[in-house]
């Protein structure tokens, strides 16, 4: 990552998700980067991403990728562990500005965090059998054992706000169950939608299991790459964020701030160019 | 309907769902209409419909209706509630064929059912809050009283292919607790997914409670429209039909088998003139 350079370091961070899921990165922003401006674009006309076929997440991710471009963004942020599993050499090829996406900032954090060489992972499907936090961990060491899961209704459970009680418990439990027992030390949250889940999950798994949440790790990375070739924001105005959605924008304003557990402004619906 | 004609009965009927729930109608036309050819499009590059606007789904269903067109249907069925909610109006008006939804059979199935006029309907948030099926009920008689309730979950466990066990168990008490207080004799399955789950709902609302499935009533209305209109197939050609889908046709095929308890023959991935 030494050839990256930012021509204008005052211009805003473009995320994309395919809903609110990616909030949770930017919730991390919010801490760790306060004085940088973001374009959140959430795809909610078009999500979920994690049951969609590889060509068309990768198809999605371009388009949602040209949209923020036009935003002038001095970077991008694919805030979706699914386009972050398949479509980013896709996106690197055709955008000239630095991206990055989830997957790798997350496995970096478990391999650090794990002590037995243990990692699990849960994501969706399309994450899941893509391979691709497997396919990091074993570049870092060869000897990291990998045991994975999908668990797609974790994502229902989040959207409906269902995130702690007894139907929470036992979904979790059921998809658990084996990994609980695999003997495990660290576990990737590998979908943005989970860290809602956090304490279901964390009880579930018990103590001696550290759950890593890719958001916090990706924000961490970003804060690298900016300060490490002078891209961090140094204007004295406050920062503008914007809000872009694809469909229903008072739906994500309501599970949004859910997410962000703060106000979210203006979400203004957009239309995207799909040809 | 009795406009309605047929000027070649012999011509495949167009049905589609956002996905595979609309199998549901399929399989009541294997039984009740086993004659028929179809053409079934699945929109599974664009599902869920259930939480998108009223303005996308209009646009979603005008999309779908178009694309069957070009395959030369004599009918189109609207085998998605959330679409038969809010598009059917928009339908009409732009295609040349009689066109039905499943909420109005639904509708007056229910009415024809319950003894004390006290209904109950679940479905999607799209469904329940379009107000469709009320606005048919009340149509019919006035002093029927009617409680709703969106149960989005019911779609994610039955794509999960947890329709019984513990979770489904658990997620239907806590969706249904008010329905089985409320005194209603009868309630509407206003999903094309939640037949799936009619023994764990069944057994949710206790035997007093009259569970009707949308599909069973829209294939009986089909019949009666083209029994009329002598619009049945005739041809003593064995019925070829066709399965198409705008994404993932191999997750379509393994999911759709579940749903029609049989089979499905090749499953063809449409792309979708979108402009």
């Amino acid at each position: 990552m030494s050839d990256i350079t930012f021509n204008n370091p005052n211009l805003p961070i473009g995320i994309f998700d395919s809903g609110v899921g990616g909030l949770s990165v930017v919730r991390e922003i919010f801490q760790q980067l306060p004085d940088e401006e973001i374009v959140y674009f959430g795809d909610t006309g078009r999500y979920p991403y994690g049951t969609r076929s590889v060509e068309l997440v990768t198809k999605l991710a371009l388009e949602n990728a040209a949209l923020l471009m036009d935003f002038n963004i001095k970077m991008l942020v694919v805030a979706c562990n699914t386009a972050s599993s398949v479509a980013m050499e896709a996106l690197s090829k055709r955008i000239p500005i630095p991206a990055l996406g989830v997957v790798r900032p997350g496995a970096y954090a478990a391999a650090r965090a794990t002590r037995n060489a243990k990692i699990g992972i849960i994501g969706t499907n399309a994450t899941v059998n893509s391979g691709s936090y497997q396919k990091v961990l074993k570049s870092l060491s060869p000897n990291i054992e990998c045991v994975a899961r999908p668990c797609p209704l974790f994502v229902s459970l989040a959207e409906e706000g269902w995130t702690i009680g007894p139907v929470a418990k036992m979904i979790a439990e059921t998809y658990l169950a084996d990994l609980r027992v695999s003997g495990i030390d660290t576990l990737i949250l590998g979908c943005t939608h989970y860290p809602l889940l956090k304490p279901v999950i964390a009880n579930t798994m018990g103590e001696g299991v550290t759950l890593i949440d890719s958001a916090e790790a990706t924000v961490a990375q970003m804060s690298r790459i900016m300060d490490d070739a002078e891209g961090l924001r140094n204007d004295s105005k406050k920062p503008e964020h914007k809000f872009l959605v694809s469909d229903a924008p008072d739906r994500f304003k309501e599970v949004g701030e859910r997410f962000l557990s703060q106000k979210i402004p203006d979400v203004f619906k957009v239309a995207l160019d799909t040809r």
